[in-house]
C-alpha cells in the first residue's frame, strides 16, 4: 500500500489530441484525485505506437482549453513525446500516476500495439510509473463518457492506493453501455486478434493512385479469459501489459535451429 | 523443414528509407534467395515503432534505385504501412519471408518498441510470415555492412529452409566488428535497459522554444544472456520477439488487488 505525504500529482495524456471529449471527461474524474498535468498531442495521433519524433524538433505550448484547476500543455509530437517531455521537462518531480485517454475506440487485444494511448501509458510505465490506458468503444465524437468515468474512478482509487508491479501499466477497455448494464471488471490477456487489411484504392485529381487503409477485426481466441470476451459479454476488460516482447518459450528451441 | 517448390518470394522493408546503404547491402543479398519486392518509406522513419497511418492517404510509386533483378517500391508511410501495402496491394502472393533492414543503428533490448525496422518485422508475423529485423551497431551512413552480410546469408538460408514458429519474428543485432572478430551467434533474451532522456532545449529566429529528444542508453541488466551482453561481447544477438504485451504473471495477483 503508497501512503501519500502530498497530494498526487497526476499526468494525463492521449492520443486523440488535446480538444478531444474522452480527454476532457478524463480530466474532469483526475482533478477529484490530485494536482493534473495534461501533456497531449495538438492534434489527432490515433495508430502513431510507440513513435517518437528524432528527425524533427518538438513544439509544447501552455493553454487553456476547460475551465478547472489542471494545467494544460499542447505538444506537436506523439503520445509517447508528450509523456517523455512532461516527464523531463514539464512536471517538477515524477507523476505519482499516468492516465492516458479515455480513447475514443477499442485499444483491446491486438490493438495495444498500434495505440498511442497505450503507448503513452507503456511509456509511463517504462519510467516507472503507475500507468493506465483508458478506452471506450465507441468511436462517435459524441459518446457518452459518464460510464467510462466511474470506472475510471474506480481503478485510479485502488493504483493509488495500491500500486502497480514495476515494468507494468493496465490496458482498460470499456463496452459500450450504460454504467447499470456493465457486468462488472475482468482481468484479461490480450486475445490472439488481428486486422484484414483492405485498401481502398482511388484515383486523385491528377489521375494519380493513392490508398487508404481500412480493415476488418478477426478474432481467433475462443479463450474466455481475454479481453474479447470480457467486451462481448458486457465486462470492463483490465489486461496487465509489459514491454518485455522476448518470446521465451522460443529459445531453447531456436538455440537448436539455428546455432 | 519447408520444401519450396518455386523460388521463395522475399518482401524487403526498413525504417531509414529507400535509398539507406543498409537497405542496399539486405537487397543485395536477398537476390542470391529469391524474388525480391522491396516496399520501403520514401524518406527516414526511425522511431515510428508500430505507428499506421489512419488520417492521410498512402502513396506508392514503383522506382528504379539500384541495378539488380528486385522489384522497388517507395512508399509514403511507416514502415508497418510498408508491409501492410505490401501484402495487401503489391505481391502477387503471401511472400516466404519478410526481413527488414539492415538498420543503421542498434535494435537491441528497449529500442524494439521504438524501432520501425522491428515493427516491419512484427507485422510481418502478425501477418504470418516468417521475418527477421536486421541491425547494425554503426549509425554511420558509410558503415560497413560486409560483416552483417554474411550474418544475414547464414540467417536467412536457416529461416528458409526451417521456417519460424507461428507469431514470432527474430531481432538480429550485429556488433561494429570485422566478420574474423564476431565471436559466433547467440539467442538471446531482451535486455532489461531503458533511455534516460535529456531534452535539447533551443530559441528559434523567433524566440520561440522548440525541444530535439535526446538520452543516454542505460543497461540495467546484469545477466549473461541478454542481447545486451552478447553484443558487449562480440557476438551477434538473436532474440524471437513477440506481440503477446499481456504480462501474464500478473493476472493472479490483480484479480486480487482490483476485484
Amino acid at each position: 500500500m503508497i501512503i501519500m505525504t502530498q497530494k498526487p500529482l497526476i499526468l494525463v495524456a492521449n492520443d486523440d489530441g488535446i480538444s478531444a471529449p474522452g480527454l476532457r471527461a478524463l480530466i474532469k474524474v483526475m482533478n477529484e484525485f490530485g494536482e493534473v498535468v495534461v501533456v497531449a498531442p495538438n492534434g489527432p495521433q490515433s495508430g502513431m505506437g510507440h513513435a517518437i519524433t528524432l528527425n524533427s524538433v518538438l513544439r509544447c505550448d501552455k493553454v487553456h482549453i476547460d475551465d478547472g484547476p489542471q494545467e494544460e500543455y499542447s505538444c506537436s509530437g506523439t503520445p509517447v513525446d508528450c509523456v517523455k517531455l512532461a516527464i523531463n521537462k514539464i512536471l517538477k518531480r515524477k507523476p505519482d500516476l499516468c492516465v492516458s485517454g479515455i480513447n475514443h475506440g477499442s485499444n483491446s487485444s491486438i490493438n495495444v500495439i498500434y495505440s498511442g494511448t497505450m503507448s503513452a501509458a507503456l511509456e509511463g510505465a517504462l519510467e516507472g510509473i503507475p500507468s493506465i490506458g483508458f478506452s471506450l468503444l465507441d468511436h462517435s465524437s459524441d459518446a457518452d463518457f459518464s460510464a467510462s468515468q466511474e470506472v475510471v474512478r474506480k481503478l485510479v482509487a485502488n493504483v493509488l492506493k495500491e500500486g502497480l508491479p514495476e515494468g507494468s501499466c493496465l490496458n482498460v477497455n470499456i463496452p459500450k453501455l450504460s454504467l447499470k448494464d456493465i457486468k462488472g471488471i475482468r482481468i484479461c490477456r490480450q486475445a490472439n486478434a488481428n486486422w484484414t487489411e483492405e485498401f481502398v484504392e482511388r484515383r486523385d485529381p491528377t489521375g494519380k493512385t493513392y490508398y487508404w487503409l481500412t480493415g476488418t477485426f478477426q478474432n481467433y481466441d475462443n479463450g474466455e479469459d481475454t479481453d474479447e470476451w470480457a467486451l462481448s459479454n458486457g465486462y470492463v476488460s483490465v489486461v496487465p501489459v509489459q514491454y518485455d516482447l522476448t518470446a521465451h518459450h522460443l529459445i531453447s528451441k531456436l538455440n537448436k535451429q539455428i546455432l
